[in-house]
């Protein structure tokens, strides 16, 4: 039943040490001193392994922006009504929403898809139908899906990248929709990092504080009643997860099969994160983080998984937001290492 | 003498806060969680004020890179000899340098400068002439300049604005080159600051733990033999600092005072800016702090000035290469503000 994620997990390979080599050897030739450019060098260099090419370029950008809905919602664990979540996809298929002006601007691809919107969405040339159910169920009062459910909607994930392989890829990033979904992140990075659950939850779209310490015992109990198997990264996804976070774990496990650099966006995208390098930490080497979410659980997330994320501007919207504003510092990385002159080249002296 | 500065002194205005207010409600009132954009919800309110349009939009984008030479790089404070300064001029106009490579990815133009470059360069249809003198003397044996040549230089860099305003100038990035001028810098900080030198001198472009310490001893030197006023802002900068750095802060001052979004670099740009914000205060609603370099003033220096920096990518290069970047990401708040849909247009439900 796993054969289709096990497949790309045995695909997985490591970095092509040949290719950081000889970029790491042309960013220390370049006329700037050594190291100057601080972490768009180790970028640059971490693409270059990703991608088996020491020069690599980037041309075709997507970002897919995922959409899900959340049963446990019906608990008050959300500042907005689930209605929100379609007509954001709504939004998204007009180009109305933050992730369509981010994406404009840095020339990126959008693919807008339903994981698991509870409602049935008008068809739309532009939205790819991908749904596993209409949205979860409360997981306050049992598994949020079963099993079959969990893998599905990481294959859709996967069949997602797939899809649009064809018309180029050279990165991609990861994006979620899915009013409550900060709710089964917290669970999971709960479950998957041990850290208490308080401490990784936060007020989401804008909760007050009653709001918070409700969501908080909601994932208390929901975690004690579904015991999550922190082995299992599929039950613990089934039990506590969503249907558009399980897409972003196939998105990431594509991403690395293929040899695609991931951009993980934030607190939602890292809660997929997680369950992806659970299932193979061989993908870890594959993730960039763009941004450092307000969400107080992606903090603990990035540290878990030893990232170290681009920028940290107190955002927490998801959509893709985040991994759009990564892309063009990775593509400013990939420029230094491919348009700067060397010393030679430039007549500059080294350092004395 | 100092009528020119003054005059520009005496026009910086306030920031508009109809505009800022308007810019505010606009945000609240887009397809997001109220503050879910973060620090570049802040940002575009500011542009807004600085402006004075609730909606600004950025066409025209400029990058000053200002060159300059320091004597005291013969007391050996720099791991570069002086001899790249005049050389890393020419790759600029060549266009080969991490400055050109991540204007043309943001679309500004560059202009490049002699402030006060230690040899004559050759005459380039690309390069203002704005030479104060061969160089700065070594403030560790006396001052740096005259107070006549600090003042020159701030005045140089007003006039490099206003010959580039009728071509159209949305928003200004400052940028530097200049073989030891970290050490310019730390002097101009630790004097303006009270901050210790050793606490706000780093290893520049690349000095070991020797060279450091030998650095430390010229500043503090530097410091005790010149006796710069703390409470007079030309001093300081005549008698411990450079003449790209008079040119920055001339470049500050033309752009609060002609209401043009002002992005700072790192370090050097971060050390003109105390200068600036000490000849007036009223220029700090004008300044954007671009990133944080990984010279350990600037952090003093952003904490003085209550800057929070865009980025933290331990770029410690110069050039106007962090104002890029910043340049980048004030354009994306921008485009969020101007161009992504409301809640009302795009029928999407608001807060519970």
């Amino acid at each position: 039943m796993m054969d289709k994620i096990n497949q790309a997990i045995n695909s997985i390979k490591p970095l092509d040490e040949r290719a950081m080599a000889e970029a790491r050897m042309r960013q220390d030739n370049l006329t700037k001193p050594q190291g100057s450019m601080g972490q768009l060098e180790f970028l640059s260099i971490q693409v270059a392994g990703i991608k088996g090419d020491a020069r690599p370029r980037i041309i075709h950008k997507v970002i897919f922006t995922l959409a899900g809905d959340h049963g446990v919602t019906r608990k008050g664990v959300s500042a907005y009504p689930s209605e929100v979540t379609p007509q954001m996809v709504y939004n998204f298929l007009r180009g109305g929403a933050a992730i369509n002006v981010l994406a404009r601007q840095v020339g990126a691809r959008v693919i807008v898809a339903d994981l698991g919107v509870a409602s049935v969405l008008e068809r739309h040339p532009q939205l790819k139908d991908k749904k596993v159910a209409l949205g979860t169920d409360n997981m306050a009062e049992g598994p949020a899906m079963s099993r079959e459910e969990a893998i599905r909607s990481i294959e859709a994930g996967m069949e997602l990248v797939e899809e649009e392989l064809t018309k180029g890829m050279d990165i991609l990033g990861t994006g979620d929709m899915g009013i409550g979904n900060t709710t089964p992140s917290s669970a999971i990075t709960s479950a998957l990092t041990g850290v208490d659950v308080a401490a990784v939850t936060g007020k989401g779209a804008g909760l007050d504080e009653e709001g918070w310490k409700r969501k908080v015992k909601v994932i208390q109990k929901a975690l004690a009643l579904n015991q999550p198997d922190p082995k299992d990264a599929i039950d613990v996804l089934s039990k506590v997860g969503g249907f558009e976070i399980g897409g972003i774990v196939g998105l990431i496990l594509a991403g690395a099969r293929y040899r695609i650099p991931v951009v993980i966006d934030g607190f939602i995208s890292g809660a997929a994160a997680l369950v992806a390098t659970s299932l193979s930490p061989q993908v870890r080497p594959y993730l960039i983080s763009s941004h450092q979410s307000a969400e107080p659980g992606h903090k603990r997330i990035l540290e878990h998984l030893g990232l170290i994320p681009l920028l940290n501007l107190n955002m927490r919207l998801g959509e893709g937001t985040g991994a759009a504003l990564g892309i063009f510092l990775i593509e400013a990385s990939l420029k230094i290492l491919n348009e700067m002159a060397t010393f030679a080249e430039a007549g500059v002296s080294e350092k004395i």
